[in-house]
């Protein structure tokens, strides 16, 4: 029997990352530890010892050495606590947030180490939920329209505020001296890779999805960037690298001071980072074409592979080997699903659930799920759009919200909590509907996250929607499980991993027992019900009706006077 | 100076009736007593001793005896309490729920009071909201369409099953038995004011607004009647009245035997009956066109004078003197309106504002209303079509329900209350929109009933979605006091009282002080919003968008698994 070999994932998230330390033979999870970030999100005053710095509206920072810290912590803790022989561990792979980026000066380090720019937020990290850089967006998509830019359509015809250019825009708009100071413009995946290994890389994965590259086209040119700011013309070469390192490569070998850190072996393989949504399919198994994976947490992130690349209404992007090498993979989302369940929990739902779930020793969710499963599909006389925070895909429109429609005086809260999980279920086949219209099959569903781990019905329900299998992931650690599966690849046979990340998902990536099949009868009524979310999901969402905007423009109206609402 | 006289108004509601002593002087309000029903309403099981004969569901019976209790309790109580001499009282006059009916002997004696058929159902009193006689109803409908009964319009197209004849059909198709030995069948006011007067009366508001009666055509024929039921060809002549007496008429004097009941002089004049809703008019000066009478409670009732009887989509009835002498009487209505806050407060508000109305000691809406009242108009960003219980005026469809839009994780429960309330107003200005464009004019909106009394901001809600200036009545006993003043009427001015309801109008019915005067800005806002209710309201009550039907439908399916959903 060969020497135990072992992979380490880190899975950076918003509030703590945790590392993961993985049996490379057959993806047993040998332990798990948790950093939870020291100045976690900023999104109010700057770290600094007075306090004294106040955020924006919308700002959203975190702190690299929070990323080193995870290293020097994470890692370590979870090797001892296994008991683990260090040297066994034969390499690292790391997935985070995206877009997650920073400035930093030519050797890496961080603008914001610095005293000079300390108390300045532009040299801070800007975490994936900065939402400050909305003119920015607006700015690149309304130019970008303008010039015709090609690339507009892979990622469904709208930048978000989120990504890398409206991001790396308002730091030259705002704050040109650190700009300027700044070498590097980064994602923070691949800043903490670069700790790793003293080599700076760039990952094909955020390069692809959050930057606007593909390995056919590169970046847009210098005369887009141009137009938006003379000064932003060479920002790729300037600031950026052309250098994109495709998934499953190595980045590089584990530095002597990150030996230090994580007390591993320097020299070991590190892999090219990774994003936790899309470093999620390998480790639910999926590694072709044919199956929706659904990352389901507050939010649900769908990762889709394809042999080609049609465009898709409303996907979030499309990227060649942006997942899987040799696929193109596909992002879409759904911008609200355990945060509309978490709000109803939280803001509609009476004292009597309440104290039930007291009595009982479990929570509110579990009360209403029991009650909600004692319906059956079309009992609750509901129906919903699921759009509490906008919609992303198909219809890419932040300015949508919810609707609820078949009150009546005898509806009770288990049958709204129960439309709600239905609505988002809607959402996912709306989805699938344009995946399949657009030509790429879809014949399955494999779920991870949050909410597929805690709740059958609700995966009874989207097996039913979508009249599609259903399978739950195995791991509770989709995103580290994954990193780890990378971390094997890039050691490679030769030192006890994988050639590919398919080898490595056979043998690594598990999913639960058991598969949630569609009912015939709960599809029939879903089909029925189905016909009406599109019905009312077309002429909500595309433009047929106006009160959601009408309604939006209102309440900003009545929260700022000087402006007139009609 | 005059000596004081005294008119009693007595008001039989659907759990309780409340006897009110009014100086006929100026209105003023001596005392109230309230008698709560015995049998209150009878919806399980009859009360007979063995209590073992069950009702089927939407049945809702009275029994009579509680009537008579009425006269025997709360009359001598009322004026006991206050002191006076009744034999300074000079009338009495009552309204009722409607259409609340019996069958009786030609002597009048109920039949559910004979041993023979008191454990029969049909034999006691069907409440005005027995709801059992839909498929009557339905055939009364279907059958007036087919023949082209011209009435059917003045009803906005549709007969309620609340009304005369489906409950009498129904009580011919189950109990024909019972209908066979039913000498009358009486509306329940007519039925107390023949046992205070020992002679029959039908009044012309019960008669015209729930028995399809008018003063040109009469009744419907009896080949209307036959296309029914054979058996049903001559219900009017066999079981009725064609003799319909005008409201404010004396129906008669009050007999030596109700003398004893009630404490008063024999002799004194006796009103003719009326109906709770409309003898409200009066009670808040209102007797000539162009005001709106909402009378509001659970649901509201509006009522509507004018010179004229055009056709208005979706009024419940048209009646000529039925509500003032000299006027058409036009009747129309909001199937819910505070059933849909107190739905919200019991169902969909969370602990916290429960805690906070324990903690101050108010009511859970008195929180909600003080919370809503802090947003401008528009700022909740909500809109909602007020259907919880179906829409009666101007769309006449049960089938229709409720539907929220705007949603986002932001919203709290007071802005959906303010939403709630807002719908509601919209709904009130819809029917407004009818009987304008209609060519009846109202020019200012009088309020009444429980939900005014205590809610200032729904108040100023209404006026600046109407854009209407609303005042509230000063009397928290509308119905009686307006019976009271037809007492007044009836007793007529040789004995003390007046010789119309517009002088009695002029010196008993009062309106608070101050008015609520919409507000420029508010009704800017909300004829925006309004425009949306439109646009939702046509949209989803008048065909356009199926889903309500298509949720009702499956629902139905969904608890009879006998039936296809699709």
């Amino acid at each position: 029997m060969a020497e135990p070999r072992f992979a380490i994932g880190v899975d950076f998230g918003t509030e703590s990352a945790r590392a993961v330390l993985v049996d490379v033979a057959d993806g047993r999870e040998l332990g798990v530890e948790v950093y939870a970030y020291r100045n976690g999100v900023i999104d109010e005053r700057l770290p600094t010892p007075d306090s004294d710095v106040v955020l924006g509206p919308d700002w959203a920072l975190q702190d690299p050495n929070d990323y080193i810290e995870t290293f020097k912590r994470a890692v370590p803790g979870v090797v001892a606590r296994a008991g683990i022989d260090p040297a066994a561990v034969i390499g690292i792979g790391i997935d985070f947030t995206a877009c997650t980026m920073l400035p930093t000066k030519a050797d890496g380090t961080p603008l914001c180490f610095l005293d000079e720019y300390r108390r300045e937020p532009h040299a801070w990290v800007k975490l994936w939920k900065h939402h400050a850089a909305q003119p920015e967006a607006d700015d690149v998509n309304r130019v970008a329209a303008e010039m015709g830019e090609t690339w507009l359509r892979r990622y469904g015809g709208k930048i978000s505020s989120e990504w890398f250019f409206p991001k790396a825009l308002q730091i030259l708009r705002e704050a040109p001296g650190v700009y300027r100071a700044a070498d590097r413009l980064i994602e923070a995946a691949d800043w903490a890779i670069w700790q790793l290994t003293g080599v700076e890389t760039r990952n094909n994965c955020t390069a692809g999805y959050k930057a606007i590259w593909s390995a056919e086209e590169g970046f847009p040119n210098p005369a887009f960037f141009a137009a938006l700011d003379p000064r932003f013309e060479n920002v790729v070469d300037e600031k950026m690298s052309r250098s994109i390192v495709r998934l499953g490569q190595v980045a590089g070998r584990l530095s002597g001071r990150a030996a230090a850190w994580t007390g591993l072996r320097p020299g070991i393989a590190v892999a090219v980072a990774n994003v936790d949504a899309h470093v999620s399919a390998p480790a639910v198994s999926v590694t072709k074409p044919g199956t929706l994976v659904a990352i389901m947490g507050t939010s649900t992130c769908h990762i889709i592979l394809s042999d080609s690349a049609p465009v898709i209404p409303g996907a979030c992007g499309v990227v060649r080997d942006g997942v899987i090498p040799g696929f193109f993979g596909y992002e879409a989302g759904q911008s609200a699903v355990g945060d509309i369940f978490g709000w109803f929990v939280e803001r509609c739902v009476p004292p009597i659930y309440h104290e039930q779930a007291r009595e009982r020793g479990v929570s509110v969710h579990e009360i209403l799920e029991e009650a909600a499963a004692a319906l059956r599909p079309g009992e609750s006389g509901l129906l919903a759009l699921d759009w509490w925070n906008g919609n992303r895909s198909v219809l890419v429109d932040a300015d949508l919200s919810g609707l609820m429609v078949g009150m009546t005086l005898a509806t009770q809260a288990p049958e709204m909590y129960r439309a709600l999980i239905e609505a988002t279920a809607f959402g996912t086949r709306a989805i699938i509907d344009a995946f399949e219209a657009g030509g790429i099959k879809i014949d399955r569903v494999v779920a991870c996250g949050g909410l597929p781990e805690r709740n059958r019905l609700l995966m009874q329900i989207y097996a039913d929607v979508t009249g599609r299998s259903l399978r739950v992931a195995a791991s509770a650690q989709t995103p580290a499980l994954g990193s780890a599966m990378f971390a094997a690849v890039a050691a490679g046979p030769a030192a006890g991993g994988y050639a590919t990340i398919e080898a490595a998902a056979a043998k690594m990536a598990h999913l639960r027992e058991g598969a949630y099949q569609p009912i015939e009868e709960a599809r029939r009524v879903y089909d029925v019900l189905y016909a009406e979310y599109v019905r009312l999901h077309d002429l909500f969402g595309r433009g047929g009706n106006p009160s959601m905007k009408t309604l939006k423009r209102l309440r900003v109206a009545a929260r700022d006077p000087s402006r007139t609402p009609a």
